[in-house]
């Protein structure tokens, strides 16, 4: 019976293998991301029947297709090892749990569409682009740090000082942030923003000119520092690739050159010893 | 009668390489962008019989143009593997096609319009710059899938959340989606998109926030990942330019050295046999 | 006691440098930030008292850290001589200056909010950030100052001809440099300032459109410029790590090899003596 | 009298070559932008009459300065040798042209704003930057034209579609390329140009969209074709200066490991008549 299972096991590993299994699987998640896309038109509710049959097929379907991978693997474990394994796994899983509560189909509707995202873990190209997205989050991270400094600051002089102006915009620290969050990405940041403003404080301008310059230096400089990180790793791959070969052989011919003096060196003791 | 052919074929091949035909062609396609452009004009429409009395001498002008450098050609397959050829064939051929229905008139002049992009596949440098943009479409070509893919899901969100607040922004995903481009390029985002949701969802700002911080981030990402896709082409080359001039004038020098050890050796035998 | 005054300087020493006693600083710097945060909120005025207490507790602690960072130097200018301690020093003693008279209270809000900015002192990497701020400063401000002559001539030539247009827009100088900087962002360019002043002045589209080209251009020629600059550091920095080091072995293996000829010289000499 | 002249140009030289005269001219130039900028400001006007005096003393001073520049200069002809000499004669002669008409009164202020830009041509490092500028031109020109003849294309489609959706917009070609240009800016181009548009023409969005994916595209590609192009240059730079450096080294070692073996040769030969 261990051998039947082997034999099933190995069956499993050359489907998942398979060109075709592939594609099929990218299909269906593309049928499926339609099947959302068309519930979102009002038209569609006639074919609500045909809908929810799709829709249980195609969570069949993928549940089949995760077992089938799962059955593939040696050992289960090894199927959880990999982060992109386990992300699938909990999409399909999430959307097994019955949900028949009218507050509950909101849930199970959100749960389906990140079924969509499964495309990502099915294109080998898009793994690379999210590995290799997932890599720059913590240089990132202190550059987004500094800035929510500077816009917590900006949001808490703003509202103190432009409270009364426009209880809308400057209300709270949080209304603050969103209204600055709107000028750093320059929308309606002078008809709407500054020009009210500076109807009530006529030098609010360097209030938000500041902001805007604070803004953009350190956006300037993030990308300065992003492209220095990316040439200083670039200078290090280039180094170990071809510069480093090139080393060796200096290093090489260097030795044999000391090997041609200690030659010399041995023929100028026998010279001199005749010379005697 | 064959020689007589070849004589002409030469003079067409003469006459395609002159420089002044080549500014004739550059002149008259710019006339004929000139022409579309003044039908744009109302006053314009008195001078109606001369616009297409120009209209049928440049359709002309063309279609002799194209004659003469299919004439040129040794064989005439060898001017259809050329893209560029093939391009202009085409948009030369579809203006000559008689519509005169008013219906099709409409067709008539769009096509009319894409003789402009005649220039490109005159002038040199234009026809090196679209070479360069094909070449980056495969590099761009995956990112604008896993963008295409969070618009997607983003749009069924909030075409699920937001449906009720305005029906021409989330109705369903295609307006959705459409929304979204227009807060990715940030137009009216915030006044005209965000604020009217925050009044019926008071947490609407977590959608919009993370959806443009996505954005601006895989687009940053994208960026970094062009330069440092140009870098290492840019290290290769110099590597094959200059770099291994080098390695192998290293190389050639290691051999001379290993050649003088070994007629040093064959000396020092000499000495070593005279001592005994 | 002097001894007992070394033995205490050690202890707060130790204490500085302990990581408990670091993390703790920055949770009270974000405690100190989320109560100026929370005094934006109307509801929050009944917690008046409490907020009154914890702001004495946090300006006290504020005091004591930077005593005890004080006492653990040597000498008492050493402390002074590091600027982020001056920065940090400042901010602490500006908080304790007791200002009472309601006129005062919003100059004492302000200066507590920029305690915030003790956190960018407090965390290594964002100091690092911070420096590499700094020292783009001279390389921006020339571009600034050229970006400045460009916006006061333009903004010029504005006030001069469109002031009957609109006299909010163009009526001065400042106000045309307002509304230019309005237009570099793009914001309501076209809408609210172009089209407007087209109405009177059909050509009006000569100066914007060239003022945003200009813009835009020396954008991006600074932009280059700054690439250049980062590569150019880059290649002095290779230069120094691994380039001139293969230079100083190459010149080695230079020597070395005339040293070989020196002694061939001697050699041959001896072998010619013998001949004769 | 001709060495008096000459010891006056040396006096000349000398004063054209001082720190002081350098910072007054630049002193005096900034006064007359401050003047320029004043006279935008209506409560200025009572001031009139100073003013004027302060423009002429301006204008006298340029002309003596201009004078000693050309004074200085051993033949007048090498003065306007250089670039921005001669822009800085036409900028001064320029206001010396007595305008009185009420006219023509426009045209002198305009001309007297231009005098800033003398700043440009007394600050080295803003000649520099200019010259930079000016060098990157022809690179960005192609890429301007194939701008052009994309938005010469999208406008004359538009205004054929959209003629009858807003006169205004689309009416001419002309108008069609300024929507379009507004369109590539992103301002308002959702709520006031595709909006209204897909009212009548529903699948309106494909022309917007294709044209702003377009201009994105080929924008980002110049980007990558400029960081190429300033590395290359970059990358010939350092092989010049310090690669053939290298190069002419490891070049050198070749002849001296050649001129090795010849000595050896020789010995050898010597060696060898011996032996017989």
């Amino acid at each position: 019976m261990s051998a039947s299972f082997e034999t099933w096991r190995v069956r499993f590993e050359r489907l998942r293998a398979n060109k075709i299994f592939e594609l099929t699987v990218i299909a269906i998640i593309v049928l499926s991301a339609l099947l959302i896309g068309a519930r979102t038109y009002e038209e569609i509710t006639r074919f609500q029947q045909w809908l929810r049959v799709l829709d249980v097929a195609v969570t069949v379907f993928f549940l089949m297709e995760i077992l089938i991978r799962m059955a593939a693997e040696r050992r289960l474990l090894d199927f959880f090892k990999k982060g992109w394994n386990v992300f699938d796994f909990l999409i399909v899983t999430a959307s097994l749990i019955p949900m028949d509560d009218s507050e509950m189909v909101l849930l199970a509707r959100l749960l389906r569409i990140f079924r969509v995202l499964r495309l990502v873990s099915m294109i080998p190209e898009l793994r690379m682009l999210m590995a290799a997205l997932f890599k720059s989050i913590p240089r990132m991270g202190y550059v987004a740090l500094l800035m929510f400094i500077i816009f917590y600051i900006y949001a808490a002089i703003g509202s103190f000082l432009f409270h009364d102006v426009d209880e809308r915009l400057w209300g709270n620290i949080s209304l603050a942030m969103l209204t600055l969050f709107q000028v750093a990405t320059f929308e309606s940041w002078a008809t709407a923003v500054l020009y009210p403003t500076m109807e009530h404080y006529p030098y609010a301008w360097i209030f938000f000119l500041t902001f805007i310059f604070l803004n953009a230096f350190i956006f300037l400089n993030m990308m300065i520092g992003i492209v220095l990180d990316v040439m200083q790793k670039e200078s290090i791959q280039i180094e170990l690739e071809s510069g480093e070969g090139e080393a060796a052989e200096l290093h090489g011919l260097r030795d044999d050159v000391r090997q041609l003096r200690d030659q010399l060196s041995r023929m100028e003791a026998m010279l001199e010893r005749r010379e005697k």
